[in-house]
């Protein structure tokens, strides 16, 4: 089954961005590759607002890359292709439940390969809602923005997670990556 | 000079408790001690909120312990000492400033120890508007709440930190230390 991966660098108060889309605190170790991350996953989606500013930021360039199959979640643009991007408007149950039974995105064996989950926040809690998020890799930065556009913005059920992996990089940005534990959750009270 | 310790455990999703103050997400675990932790402080200080939440889970047992010198900062209570707390209700910074002065909780050489800073949310926010911060020393466990109350609400000013420590611990919980730089802000935008 193809995997879920919610993959974002956030602040250490759980930014994904300041409350005008800058990402400027955000960086990338000397030490630190995207490179393994990228190898198993062919696949993104991202929510419209965070189309917006990726193309703000990129200053026009394509939000795609890599050959990755690209969608964008939106319910308000129309659905299709345009901007090298696919948009989608269904629920991200049918969108995942579609896209798994397509297995990868067509281009040779990559039939098993993971869907990055881009943000943002909305989105994200749009698949936490559904119980779609199988994995987590989040990258913390040491700072306190103190406002910001929330990787979790509440209004979801609890999700269990197991870590898989930290590991600390230059500058003190730390990767962690976790998976989903879908037994029942135990609160005691 | 006596350093302000801001320590906690928060859910992967930031929050200190559950909406309705409950911590039962929270677990220590067994590889873990708070043993050197405790031994840098002596000095507590936490909000009343978070007092009537350790009150209620603690079934009436006393929120200081350790021979620790704790205060809780109300805005509504009157000051003075009372359940092995002493209330007060000056700003942070006059606070701070008087307990630094004080050096110690006053038992013996420990003179330079420091203060830790409990929570909740509220003081927290309050603590870091006036740069009063000087470490973190926060536990992550592997699990999204989805809702609760944050430790670390928005409505403060942009604070740097550096990572001085990040340890693994079982069940996935995870120990961060970070301290305070006090550089100016590099915002590019």
């Amino acid at each position: 089954m193809r995997k879920i991966v919610l993959g974002l660098g956030i602040s250490l108060d759980g930014y994904i961005a300041r409350p005008d889309g800058a990402v400027d605190f955000l960086f990338m170790p000397k030490d630190y590759s995207m490179g393994p991350f990228f190898a198993t996953i062919d696949t993104a989606i991202m929510g419209r607002k965070t189309l917006d500013a990726v193309l703000k930021m990129g200053g026009g360039s394509s939000p795609s890359g890599g050959g990755m199959a690209t969608y964008v979640s939106s319910h308000t643009e129309p659905p299709g292709e345009r901007d090298g991007c696919t948009f989608v408007n269904e629920s991200p149950a049918a969108f995942v439940r579609r896209l798994r039974k397509r297995k990868g995105n067509g281009k040779g064996k990559r039939k098993d390969k993971g869907i990055w989950l881009k943000g943002g926040g909305e989105l994200a809690r749009e698949f936490l809602k559904a119980d779609l998020v199988d994995e987590l890799y989040i990258g913390v930065v040491p700072v306190l923005l103190g406002e910001g556009i929330p990787l979790f913005p509440s209004g979801f059920p609890q999700r269990n997670f197991a870590l898989v992996e930290n590991k600390t990089f230059s500058k003190g940005m730390i990767a962690l990556k976790y998976k989903r534990v879908r037994s029942k959750a135990k609160r005691k009270s």
